[in-house]
């Protein structure tokens, strides 16, 4: 709502035209689009810096359609998340100039070229099974177009893989670190930097791992300042976190 | 190690007066002080940005001072957490231009004048049981010469109390938030604004809390894209994270 | 039990014709109907104010079918819930005049015309995944000849969907709340109305998600005073206490 | 705020003395009291229909003065929950009108006379040990100025002891069961009535009750329909929703 | 209440002098005494052999004291666990006739004398650590008349000492078996013997001990088929139902 | 090892032909049938009352029917549990005279007529749900001999229904109760009777259900004192427990 | 890096044609091979005694038949775990000297005869059913050239099944004990030897097992000192460290 | 029992002058001392190869100075773990001549010199707070007369600490790695060495450390494969398993 909506609504409201309980609602919210089957926040990106990321489970390939559309035919970058390959398909069907990312389960279609971008982000893993969850965090982050480095396989058991890399992450902006099992990369990882580290616990492993519980406390639990935390497996979140970093390290408010 | 050191180290090496061994081991690490019972770790404020910070449960009050002596003579900014009474007392006696705040439990000494800030945070609590977290959290970002400002008891159970206070931390360069019960405040900060936040979930609460960890879950699925969790309790890595990346979004590299 | 039978059966204890073990057992219980492979609660209408409900799940179809005709047999409104499809397609063509809703997974029928309701629920979700819980408890609730209104997609993240349907469910008898997740909502609806909010999380999510722990932890944990919570994915619970209170609140004893 | 304070407020946004955000927040809220060290809510009576109750842990003694002092001025009656002796004692120095009962830890002080009531409500307990939290689930009903009835020790060990009161709570418009231990207590009571059961888990027990969980867990799983649950320890919570249903049954709207 | 009693009843009822409801609830429940703070059970010795046992817990001395006396005017053997000594001490100065084992928290008193048993339980321990528990047990036993041998210290760390005792239990008619830690005893005696063997998991133990839950999972588990368990501690539940079984197996009915 | 095998064996030692080892492991252990793949424990019969129950889980068919065929030959009564339909067929086939009973999937065969029983076993469920583990146990308890009634669906929602089913379990000597959901029947039952209630938790139910914990929970800190727990659906060892003491109750020893 | 390669790298650095931070990375690792989608570990054999073990599970074919290659050609014996068969056939097809347990999942190819053996190591299972991880601790020490005894199927609930196996485990110079259910077993080879013990929990069993979490818990609290305990079916660990002592034990400096 | 012994039991049997079960039961268990409130393990040293360890907690004063003189009159060396001060004190007034270690908690008595040492361990903690139970298993491995090096704080916050201490421990037999928090230190320790990594989880830490657990589910899932791990503070267990493997790795059999 600009400053005119507002001038008019609040003239009415004078006028008697319009009730009070109305116009406290009308100043509630008014930047939603009902959809059939969803309500679109398109005021997310002037509120919150980005467009409403779409999380694709459960959710018919129409309404996904729907949803996507709604988001292009306003200019706005899109990034869906935990695609099934069915409804990848069909994105990429309809919009061929976008990218399906099969292992990240992503689809992602940027406004114009995507090439200037802002702050670096690196997203290291500690065994090739972290990859996957990686990999969405990776394409979250090229989404809010932040330069993005990989390194790979470089978890504790061999301890000499990771500082042969120090040169690649050292200058980042915000760092990704995905990891199963005991989940001890992040504490290692944050005690060579100075830039905040965000874990993201994954479900690798097996016996008493729980499912990534193991690996999530640890992280809680670390020893380093600078390591927060998302969800188990939450690769989307952290890439989002790291990428939000970078951007503001980089611009010029 | 300065470029110096490294060539005498290597001249050594190569005239045979040093073994290879040691010579691996010197170019490991040397940037330590041992004291009697203790290894400080004097390059943090090289390799992660801050010196080191102490954590003051189970060490000996002489122990203690000799810590912060080391520190203050290298010229370096003095933060120590989690202080019994006995312990403080002992830090404003030995050094009383350091400053105790007894609800947070921290002793702060900065070198210099501590006016020159870069970066803003905000610090916001559900109720005023999560005070001391919160507090914790706020003489941290002050040490890392951050400013702050500090919103109390806007918890969701009165939902028109956080958006009042809106224009005061719809700014800030991150946020942290301390909340125990249900930890939904979070989500809802996260929802209003463009920057990282920074969930702390508190031991408070009765009953199926579990001294913080429904709290904890809370956070961690946490709706909003902007979520990243700390341990619980841990007011000092909120504030760390927060004044990291504060830092960040306001210093020309 | 009337009191005609009752006499007859103290007369002839007195007589000597019936044992006083006879006699307790025959005060104890005989509003039950035995079938072969259940024992149908009949008096609870009476006692609870509502027929027994069916719970679909084991039950074989010829069973399922015995049951349904025993209560309408007895003028009884039915309720089945947590159907499996070959149950439904069942029921739906043995007796065509009731309603099989697939997404709520419940069948209804209805003795005589079911316009004449008392009272008024209202049932929110957090997100689209909720829904088919939230179907549950909406059918129920009309079952209960009580009025529904569904209010869809409006959880925390985008803080500003709610408030602007407040007009739609701030004059409630009761209210249902069903969200994953962090389960955040049924507080923020709480600080709200004057009226109780029955919380019900679901298993929506993933990570530390734990199939709807999270969200009921925080549930329970709720800083609104007027929040109760039913168990995980209770849809049809939730619905019956609202359902209840509606009827209780509208109703001249 | 009124008609007149809105009217007001848009008069000046209209003439330009008043910035689009200000006025946003003034609709946003309004009905706060911003007391040194606490927000006290008082639009809560107006919008949830009780005052805002004081929970009383970690409130220094003279805060605590300070806000009742605040309610009272304002003509609403109050209840403070949890208290400690010390504190009690000084609110019973200061307004030695009012009730505080040692067992429930409130202190409760009514405007005017409160001798009218509206509706009815039972609160039934398993053991003798449960008596502090049902105590505090009477206390809080009769601040709603609900009618009371207590039920002690009818425990399903000795099953025909529940039977003989039942005369008691059959036609209670809400009913609280306390329990610990296994928590059986609440279906039991679902099975014999029509009205909606509160069940509030105790920490009472030993060895595998996990200080109340094994009777939480119970009682989210109880096969009557008409159970809703709170936190554990909770009998503030319970006491207010049965007595919100009860003045809801009673109140002609 | 006997035959005489419920055929007066009857004959009111059928006289008009006594409504239905009344009716009713004479046959429900008449067999409690209804003290002041307690409703003591006094038909359990028909109902299921043994008076009601008190769980000290809580209980204000005067009020234990009444309620012993109650039991002993009506020659019932008296058994109160889990005593504080000044709860005990009291009992013992009030009724010197009875025992109280103070490692056992237990004190019973016995109506003439108590020499004649019947049935033979074995109460077998892990470590000394786990006596407590055991007596408790053990005095349960006897206030059941049951002959009781006592088995300390032959844990599973010294596999060589069971065996050796083997001929003291091998033929009792129920044995309890008392351990904390892994619980790994029960299975090892378990497959010793014919007859029922209830482990009783005590929380002796420290680390990942969780309290007693390891020897709980570890008892749950056993591969023994003739091991039951009880909850954590429970020593008088375990006694309680050897002495029931040992009875049972004794007594021509 | 009769006393004939021993005298020779101590002869041989004290000759020298048998060195003293050899004595010490013929004295440990005699009683094993080494099949290719398992131990079959042929002692057990003496020493723990009743022959090897084979637990079918994971054997291959042959391995199955091998064992079973060794415990005909010498003449044991036999009882095979958790069948999978392939391996009971193949067990039908190959012994037609054995039963095989789907739901409870057991297989038993019986030494003779097995119509001479010695006590009298009742097993009860509170849902139809409840049944494949009553079958269990109802098939362990008939294999031990002993006589068996069962009584289903009389849960605590419908609290009418267990005391008019009070005369056919009040003089059992043994009661095996199963129940899922809450767990609540166990108690109930226990308040009844005089004898022994092994009670069974079982996995049905759902959301805060956990598999069978929430009921498990709930039995073992069950109010009764006559109430001992077995494993989660432990079908088989409840029937085992119970009919050991209905044996041991109606044995002349 | 031997001498002669650190002595250049030397040289390089104080002729000022290596930047002291390449110096650095020279030094901390230089022992890896980097292919395609994996890094690995050629320097593990000299730094922990032996070759990296593969890990199969989400490695494509083509990328293990490349790991186990490379091992090959630097003339490395192999160990690849956890296989799936189609992973397994491949390997088997590539390289038809090496050997594959379909029942431990494993593949084992030696460099040369595997006959010198050094060290002795005995697996021992409580159950048939623990057979495939007891057959993974197999395999690792034989690929560690460790002699291995197998002892299946003496659990405690025989318990003279042990005793009699003595002589063959009584020497070991290591032990793996491998159980599911309550996880008794290593507790009581424990008490019998004089060697370390590594326990396996497995999630063999049912109920409230949790996957194996009552063995784990159990194994943890284990009151023999000489027991260590490794993750839920973790065999190959076991067999790691197990071999690990015994080619100590054995080896002369 | 000697041959002798044997021997004159196996004539006794012969003669008719011992019937079976005294001769089952004399083979059984000979190497027992019945104190009067323990059952001490003479056999230990035979048998494990080390005396009995005596576990202090719960023990009065007198019962220990019992044990310990039995132990002491039969020349065996004393560990007791986990004293209390006034037990410790008690000790050290009635055998001066052993050693007291406060923080240890531990009294260690040896016989003759204790100089001669076989093996070497070396005991490794992350943080101060870490010490008092690294020192329990130093003190244990001395006790075992194997030499110790202890090197403190050294967790991976600092990463480059531990690498500069790799001389001191990477000969040595086996290693014990104590850590609280994430308990990432063995594995980093593991990655270094070719012996046994013992994993101690402590209980250090805040917050969703659950007393330890957040470090024992780490360690569990450690990816080094030669970490073993042992209960939560079980400084103990770890010492006397390393020891244990020293011992093993330096003696000639």
């Amino acid at each position: 709502m600009n400053r005119d909506a507002a001038a008019e609504l609040a003239q009415r409201f004078l006028n008697g035209d319009l009730p009070l309980d109305a116009l406290r609602a009308a100043f509630a919210g008014d930047q939603v689009a009902d959809l059939a089957d969803a309500t679109v926040d398109l005021d997310r990106q002037r509120r919150c810096g980005y467009p409403e990321v779409i999380y694709a489970p459960g959710k018919p390939v129409d309404s996904l359609l729907r949803i996507v559309s709604e988001l292009i035919v306003r200019d706005q970058d899109v990034l869906v998340t935990r695609l099934e390959p069915v409804q990848a398909q069909a994105l990429v069907a309809s919009f061929p100039d976008g990218t399906w990312k099969q292992q990240a389960r992503t689809f992602r279609r940027m406004v114009g070229s995507s090439t200037q971008t802002a702050g670096r982000v690196a997203v290291i893993t500690a065994g090739t099974s972290d990859l996957p969850v990686a990999d969405e965090a990776c394409e979250t982050a090229r989404w809010m177009r932040v330069e993005v480095v990989e390194i790979s396989d470089v978890g504790v058991a061999g301890p000499h893989r990771l500082p042969r890399r120090l040169p690649e992450f050292v200058d980042a902006d915000a760092i990704v670190v995905v990891a199963g099992m005991e989940g001890a990369l992040p504490s290692v990882v944050g005690g060579f930097v100075d830039c905040p580290v965000i874990a993201v616990p994954t479900s690798v492993g097996y016996g008493a791992n729980f499912g990534g519980v193991a690996a999530l406390l640890s992280m809680l639990n670390s020893c380093a300042a600078n390591v927060a935390v998302v969800n188990i497996d939450a690769g989307f979140k952290a890439g989002y976190l790291a990428g939000m970093i970078a951007r503001k390290a980089r611009t010029t408010d």
